[in-house]
């Protein structure tokens, strides 16, 4: 919180406004769902706190631990006006910011609360998370270990003949036994739906010698998120494929083997891209090679062509470089990594060769 | 869609901007994460609709279905502006207004790009939404009877040394099992932990002879949604809470008599009131009475002091009346309700009793 009484003051701002999010979380421990009922941090540039919560939910963010944090919490009742509360509280200023996430209808109401314009808190935040402690790190890898569990029972589910739904209910059902307290994204895409990065189940029965992308993630009750994608076949599948799986299995291990702290997020992303532009497969790859990870599957650091952040301890981030053919397949080869000690290690460590089951 | 132009051009609007969202689910049929990629659907007051998508995501839109309502689709690459693509794709626009819950970093980004302010869509699509068709009130009875199969099988997970994490893990299990695509939230709250309306789960053992609150929800694949509160208890209960139980029952039992188009929405939160009052446990009800629910767990109408919306045919909502006394327990009990045809039907029919295992 004093971090980010500084960040603020650096800034020229005088108070951030957090509603549920990771980044509230992050801050006070306090998980609480983006609702209708205004729940909302001000946090002033002098380190002062208040938390304004629906009264039905003042037990929750009291056990969450806000008040030895010394956050003022303030609870409302249903026919009150929460916004009015809040900013008679704070008292006057002129510059606030907002994170990036909150539901513009919450910003709009604060504005007129407040009686003056909210702008984005944008880097304040992100550059704060992206740094991840040794603790966070640990959660990142147990999130992985969990993940990695799953992965291995593959083989009970998959099956020629039962649909990507199915074997996706079980998969989901395997999650949350894993460990997990909640299931993030669960992707089974079989055949041509390969091709479609973001499919993710469907009544799509899968047929022996297809490709399958597993791409799965949850959420563990620390918080952390987990995400690895497999691929996976049952029985052989054409020479093709194999030969192509080999080009971009070789380019996710080349880009983890490359990055570390000190290296640009851009460069990494150039590596992957790189060797699938050596095979002519680099207009297939039609995403970043990856996205940070923490409390949210997706944050700051964008492994992306353009970033040039250099990469620094505390970084966790995907590396999962794909090529996806319309019609045909598509593959993606995924692990978490994080940068600690000058080191890359990574979270997910089930096998990288397609799976033939 | 038309109704959507045809409600912006009653309002003076002549653009809707959605991001991923149950409203973009509801017009659409896409279902898509919010996530810090642009996607925004863009309708003005013609009836003339863009959606601009990440690349990587264009195969999943247009499995939606999105082209065949003519929607026309713009990609863009992990590197390029997709505001100004969109911007540039609608031409000049003077008065847009974007859904409630868009993150604020894409409205100020949208209102950079098209050189305006945006104002909030509020109850343009609310009102859209609020009153449900056959086929919608259907989905959420069948949403109803797969929450009640989870809640008829607690017996085989509650039991005195079970800690309040185990069995929400079994509950979320099944949550899935029962049919539905995710796990919203779990509440299993034990003992005090009740008189939190939104405990979720904790390490607390539960003991024999403890209320239990256990309020569950999922989406089911339609995209609707599940939420029912049911009270157990392993072993008798102390004769005052079985006495204030019954208080409750009742209140709860009236107010789902009393609903029926034609009513406002503050009477049936009365009705509830009112008989909690007769016994001196108002001022132990500490929430609204019920919540809308369809694509979101929680929409209009809210069922609330001060909000005179009358019931109408295709309104669906909860009717959730509760006590909390803290540091002892609390009870809740919570049906969905849709109004048809004059009436008002539960979708779920799992016993009202405290639950005795």
């Amino acid at each position: 919180m004093s971090r980010v009484a500084k960040a603020l003051d650096a800034h020229g701002h005088d108070l951030l406004l957090v509603t549920p999010s990771a980044d509230l979380r992050y801050l006070t421990g306090y998980q609480a769902l983006p609702l209708e009922r205004l729940t909302c941090l001000a946090v002033n540039s002098s380190g002062q706190a208040w938390l304004i919560v629906p009264k039905l939910e003042q037990p929750a963010a009291v056990a969450a631990g806000v008040l030895e944090q010394g956050i003022d919490v303030l609870a409302w009742n249903e026919t009150e006006n929460p916004y009015e509360i809040l900013a008679r509280a704070v008292g006057h200023v002129k510059n606030p910011v907002v994170n990036n996430s909150m539901w513009v209808e919450k910003a709009h109401h604060l504005q007129a609360a407040f009686g003056t314009t909210v702008s984005l808190a944008d880097n304040i935040l992100a550059d704060i998370r992206m740094v991840k402690t040794q603790q966070e790190i640990k959660a990142l890898h147990e999130a992985g270990a969990a993940i990695d569990e799953v992965h291995n029972q593959m083989g009970k589910w998959l099956r020629p003949g039962r649909t990507e739904r199915e074997v996706g209910r079980d998969i989901a059902e395997a999650i949350i036994a894993a460990g997990h307290d909640t299931v993030d994204f669960v992707i089974v895409a079989s055949g041509p739906n390969g091709a479609s990065p973001h499919h993710e189940v469907s009544d799509r029965i899968i047929h022996a010698g297809e490709p399958i992308v597993v791409d799965i993630g949850g959420t563990m009750p620390s918080g952390y998120c987990s995400d690895s994608t497999r691929m996976y076949a049952c029985g052989e599948v054409e020479q093709e494929y194999v030969q192509m799986y080999g080009v971009l299995q070789r380019a996710q291990a080349e880009a983890v083997a490359f990055a570390r702290p000190g290296v640009t997020c851009e460069s990494v992303d150039a590596i992957a891209r790189d060797i699938l532009a050596q095979h002519n497969m680099d207009e297939f790859f039609i995403h970043r090679t990856g996205h940070g990870i923490g409390l949210e599957t997706h944050e700051e650091p964008y492994i992306v062509s353009g970033n040039t952040r250099v990469l620094e301890n505390g970084h966790a981030f995907s590396i999962e470089p794909g090529f996806y053919i319309p019609g045909r397949f598509g593959a993606r080869i995924e692990d978490i990594v994080t940068c600690w000690d000058g080191e890359v290690t990574s979270a997910n460590n089930t096998t990288h060769d397609l799976v033939i089951l």
